[in-house]
């Protein structure tokens, strides 16, 4: 894959899994709603009875910022098979125009932060480096 | 959600996400095919072509035995989203009765094994902590 396919496969999942170092040096993954643009990924604390796993992210984020983002594709025909992978540094962005920036980027990808705008902080993932795989 | 639905809902599913410890300390992501039996999870490295994504993740498991394994349910309407992560300690089974019984649960699960055994490695997982959530 070139890098235009590994951003449009990854760009165009509804969603991706957050894997963060925890403080304790174990790891932690979550899926995560996102939206991509070029090499900046956002994601949004959104929902109430994510409450705790959602704190528990953004304390690994602070403490650990090397984060990877996984998108896959399964098929029980496993010669479908593909899965994107990106790594880079990520922040915590809890208010101000980037927040709000981002709430607009994820509003336009998913009709329903449309609906209900995540009020949490904000996730802002710098995309440094792109892995792709593919059975075919 | 209980600790039979815990189990139930992850061993059903086709893939999950293990996220590992990188020796430099960064997260690190991938899809695998997975048998679960109580407590007992396995996965195998089996294509050629995840070579070298596949070394990594034994190299990370020897490295940083704690892993997390999450499996997800995504849909459009979010009242249907679900996942169950599982934590626990991780080794590399590189051969052996323990590694033939491995492959044999695969096998019993992922048609596409009968048809060709995984020959690599397979990474055993001891299922310790069990968490779950549910929109619904």
């Amino acid at each position: 894959m070139d890098a235009d396919e590994l951003r449009g496969r990854f760009g165009a999942a509804r969603v991706a899994r957050l894997a963060t170092v925890r403080d304790d040096g174990r790891p932690h993954v979550v899926p995560v709603c996102f939206a991509l643009d070029g090499d900046s990924i956002v994601s949004a604390v959104d929902a109430k009875p994510k409450r705790s796993p959602a704190l528990q992210r953004l304390d690994d984020v602070r403490a650990h910022p090397d984060v990877c983002l996984l998108v896959d594709h399964y098929d029980d025909d496993w010669s479908r098979l593909w899965w994107v992978r990106v790594d880079g540094p990520a922040r915590v962005v809890a208010g101000g125009a980037e927040h709000a920036g981002a709430v607009a980027r994820l509003a336009s990808k998913y009709r329903q932060y449309r609906d209900a705008p995540p009020t949490g902080a904000v996730v802002a993932i710098e995309a440094r480096r792109w892995r792709g795989w593919s059975a075919t």
